[in-house]
């Protein structure tokens, strides 16, 4: 199954280069989520970067030993793989199990297979692929029609409600799946034949000559173009162009949440900022990066980036997290950023990395990889907990009141829960970590003409090819823990190439020693061009100091307040309600804490080992000595009586693993109080 | 039609203390929202009190002339009404328009139109009453079942969907509009009829041997009490009670919303504050004080009590307004009350003056009379627009992109629009509104064995009797413009009583003058007792003052921030898209208040007569200097530029009239700019 068919499999194929490219590549080296034909990097494929410890090592390990295990007997629990069974026999909507879009759970669980036999050539991922690859085939129509939700006897006919019923979307997860299969095993494989049926049916329904539509969640659109880019076919990039284009100009029935929920209000290059549905909006924007750059329309590129920097500058919470919202699940309006209704979707979080990672493609410039980093760290790994089966389908900057305590055995409302669930009837989060955590190796490192690029820093081996020639370094770091990164180059071709290093932006005072030699940051990253030698090093000093950071004015929401932030992690005060590590026994809604000092590691004065825990210098309010008037809104200002506290910042994306508690990522500041320390 | 034919229209009429006062009094000297058989108060009818001029005069006469009208188009124009007549021809859902609660609007008309007609004597309402009456009782079952969803040919069947079907609710409105037709016009009517049926129907189908159930959307609790003290049946009472002891006790399927959204997570006497969605928790609270009171159930008014004083002070805006949370139009968590995110919705305004009086009757404490205040002059005042055509559904604090143009013709969404809308498709405020406008005289004063007592203000003649004699009192006052309250006695038995005049709390040094005597407030009130004479005047100063408000630290969202009160109203600052009243050019969203200077007079200085604008001394931020980073947060405070401003202030019920515009109410406080005035 490893043979590499294409032009047995596919009529006329086209070469282009990103295609001339993957045949000369040899068969298993390039599993990678996205191949752009053209843009200032390169992507590198799962199997070239390997990562062998620390903080990602081991999510991506428990991805694979835990949560692509629990999503797989989630998704057969809920009866979402047997919904394809029903279908296949013809059966009616009353056997069928859950909300219109759960084929995409299937899907996406497909894709976390194939990149987990990509990169560890996994052979019960490639198994497992297998067993539910044959139950979604026979489902599919002779023309290539593929859903279990609509078409079947007694259910909705096909496209009779493309606001709402997610079917191109879920066709678009399927094609996103073959092309990870694909890239993992070649093309001739059952899944990617019925992927290519399933596109071909989307271009004769909805081309040039077919229906002038949209489905309500994109998705579809970079499914396509990425389809294009595995098979050469031109006619599937045009058909992602024309969904491109024909959004925003109100095709799609405006509900109660209006025309803008579907980005269907406005034209995607005349818009300034992303809008409405977050997931939805963020999706779209990706799909408009690939068509972009697959032809060549600076236009639209522009469009993307012009709305992404406003996005990023009013519109994205200090955890990279996006949509304000519940009502929606939408972005609000600008400097809408409550930290205590912050939706933050986990899947707005995964989407935010996969439009950064085209837009970093595309231009090769350092913020995009800085926001892929904000948001791996503090979307991303807080989502799932310290057990890999349980999920916050939203990412909240500030519990006020501590969650119930749930059986772990019981999927959640969407939103509901205060507290990680081990499913969602609605439930896109767990699977889109699972894909994004298998193949999370891919956006560690790039290459370009002139040398390799490392953008997210891991212990990893990276091996890639320049011009031809194998080149191999091996990253050593305990990041981000501590700021240090060891470039080790085993394997190089013997003349003058570029090792750069991304520098976040936070990091000011980074530097980077070669030989002896210290560089200066240039443009987002620290960059060395010499003529490696095997056993050559270089170290990044990135200076992880925990620090105190200060919204602007215009966000309202969180005035007067700060948040500790140390390298990419975002710390938060969290007070579980059962119990007090570090003595933390204040309510947290009732501190304040005194910038003048700076935060001290905990395990000097706690007595703890937690190196991730930082003490701060606060008060704490008492209750006040009001007169008990029920109404709080008063002729003068409210004046407490304090006592001091010390604070324990942990980070935010370990909140909520010691059962339910209180929790806050941004705190009030205020003058040191007199007297004994609480 | 306005013979009293209590004794002959229903079976075994069971004497009450309730009743025996109806029947004592005169026909048509008796329409109020509530007729509590004990309590400290006694509630005076609309006949008793008529408002003759000012601030409630102006809104009530332009309900009356605008408004109610303009519902009547609107549920014709929807198909409302006709819903009725595809009821009793027995046709399907297909022929059916609007949603599920859609009869609620007809009644709250006819609700409306009762209390016009009491009112006013006003003979055209009581034509279309009865003409809108005909029609809903040609849609009743034999067996008393009336609603125009279920039940029909092909429609799902009754009580099938109790959760979201509102057939209770709906009948609960039905029953609330006969009881004020019974007041008006006496029991011998058509609508009465048909409620009286409906309300036996419920009784049989849900009582102590029919279905252990309840609604989704509480409302019939209130209804059946209130239709209890009008016929003196006791069954209905005991039915309410049976209704408000099954709630919280998880008979409701619970949903996305979950349980609590219907207040059926929890038991009404062991909840410690009002939660869930916003409007079922008020309507619920007032069922609940309904049956405590009538069932002499001290431990339930209590609860009831205890919630309504947390709500108060951890979960109301300053304008009185309920319900954080879009998503759920719920109440969020203590101190969860974003400016910019606030629901507020028009009908939770009206649901909470229902409660508070009902508890000011019960309790007769100013408290209760202070919130309906509030809640009137922020949230029932600045829902319709000067039109009395156009309405908010929800009550924002916070906008900050002015709303689009609207065709002014088109029904919204329920909370889509950022102005004001003629109609909803979920269209419960526009008539809820229109029913308290035309009682809204009943507000006003009660009486009590001891005397009388005046809870709101406005130019009114107040007719009452005290222990059978006569008293008639003519207030005159510009309030809220001006603080003086002139009461004239006109009529008065030769004996001592007591007038009582409320003092709000944010009135310090109020005082009254009887006879050149000045007296001070007390609990609440300031009272007068003495044998009154014919042209005895009381006068009430009430000190009405620019005052800055501030919130306490807990409520995060407005955190160093402060509003602009006068008297009762709260104001805003304003900045209408299309034009700059005042000269105010700023962007709303870059101002800071100086609150060491007082708010002056507008008129001084902007030349205007506009004694409602009030202008204060602050600074405007300029565009930041920063390096144009697209990331907002930063090492460092943001350090703005600034620039002189003067903010007008205007009142908060205002805004919104005069096109699309962006508004706050709470301002950030910061310290003076040096340099000339902007």
């Amino acid at each position: 199954m490893a043979d590499d068919r294409l032009d047995e499999t596919l009529p006329t194929p086209t070469p282009t280069p990103a295609r001339a490219r993957l045949e000369a590549e040899a068969p298993r080296k390039r599993a990678r989520p996205v191949t752009p034909s053209t843009g200032r990097l390169r992507p590198l494929a799962v199997e070239q970067i390997c990562l062998l410890d620390g903080f990602w090592h081991e999510r991506q390990t428990r991805n694979a030993g835990a949560t692509i295990p629990h999503c797989d007997r989630w998704i057969l629990r809920m009866g979402w793989l047997a919904n394809f069974h029903v279908a296949a026999d013809g059966r009616g909507p009353s056997d069928r199990q859950g909300r219109e879009f759960t084929d995409t759970a299937v899907y996406n669980l497909l894709e976390a297979l194939a990149w987990e036999s990509a990169r560890a050539a996994n052979i019960s991922a490639d198994a497992r692929f297998g067993e539910i690859a044959r139950i979604v085939a026979s489902a599919q129509r002779p023309d290539g029609y593929l859903n279990t939700n609509f078409g079947q006897p007694g259910a909705r006919p096909r496209y009779s409600d493309l606001e709402w019923g997610h079917e191109l979307f879920c066709i678009g997860h399927l094609l996103q799946a073959g092309v990870a299969r694909a890239q993992a095993v070649g093309l001739d494989d059952q899944l990617v034949a019925v992927a290519v049926r399933a596109a071909d049916h989307v271009c004769k329904t909805f081309g040039p000559n077919g229906v002038t539509a949209i489905c309500g969640h994109p998705e579809i659109e970079m499914a396509l173009v990425e389809f294009y880019r595995l098979t050469g076919q031109r006619r599937y990039l045009e058909q992602a162009r024309l969904f491109i284009e024909r959004r925003g100009r109100g095709l799609l029935r405006a509900g109660e949440f209006g025309a803008q929920y579907f980005q269907d209000d406005i034209p995607i290059r005349e818009a300034h900022v992303l809008h409405g549905h977050a997931v939805r909006a963020l999706y779209l924007a990706a799909g408009a990066v690939d068509v972009a750059v697959e032809t060549d329309d600076t236009e639209l590129l522009n469009a993307v980036v012009d709305q992404w920097e406003n996005t990023v500058a009013r519109r994205t919470y200090i955890t990279g997290g996006m949509g304000s919202r519940h009502f929606g699940e939408s972005f609000g309006d600008d400097y809408e950023l409550s930290p205590d209704r912050a939706y933050c979707e986990t899947c707005a979080g995964v989407a935010s990395i996969m439009l950064c990672w085209r837009l970093l493609l595309a231009t090769g410039e350092a913020r995009f990889a800085d926001h892929i980093e904000r948001a791996l760290f503090n979307i991303v790994a807080t989502s799932p907990g310290d057990d890999g089966t349980s999920f916050f389908y939203t990412n909240t900057l500030h519990r006020r009141i501590a969650g119930e305590v749930g059986d772990g055995d019981t999927a959640s409302e969407r939103a509901a829960s205060g507290q990680r669930a081990p499913w969602y009837t609605v439930a896109c989060c767990p699977t889109n970590l699972a894909r994004l955590f298998a193949s999370l190796g891919a956006y560690v490192a790039t290459s370009s003409a002139t040398g390799i690029q490392i953008h997210q820093y891991a212990t990893a081996r990276i091996t890639a090819e320049l011009d031809g020639d194998a080149v191999e370094l091996e990253v050593r770091t305990s990041y981000p823990h501590d700021g240090r990164v060891t470039v080790r180059v085993h394997e190089t071709p013997a003349r003058p190439w570029t090792l750069s290093m991304r520098v976040p932006a936070w990091a000011s005072g980074a530097s980077m020693t070669v030989a002896g030699a210290v560089l200066a940051p240039q443009g987002g990253y620290l960059s060395a061009e010499r003529t490696w030698q095997p056993g050559d090093e270089a170290v990044l000093d990135l200076p992880i100091r925990p620090r105190w950071t200060y919204a602007p004015d215009e966000i309202d929401a969180i005035r007067g307040c700060v948040a500790l932030e140390r390298g990419p992690v975002v710390y938060c005060v969290e007070r579980p309600a059962e119990q007090t590590p570090h003595g933390q026994n204040f309510d947290i809604n009732q501190i304040v804490i005194n910038t003048d000092v700076e935060a001290q590691p905990c395990d000097r004065d706690a007595g703890t080992a937690d190196s991730d825990a930082w003490l701060a210098e606060g008060s704490q309010r008492l209750e006040p000595d009001g007169d008990g008037s029920a109404w709080p809104y008063q002729p003068q200002p409210a004046v407490s009586r304090v006592t001091p506290a010390r604070i324990v910042f942990t980070p935010y994306h370990s909140w909520g693993n010691r059962g339910p508690s209180t929790m806050r990522v941004w705190v009030p500041v205020g003058p040191p109080a007199t007297g004994a320390t609480s």
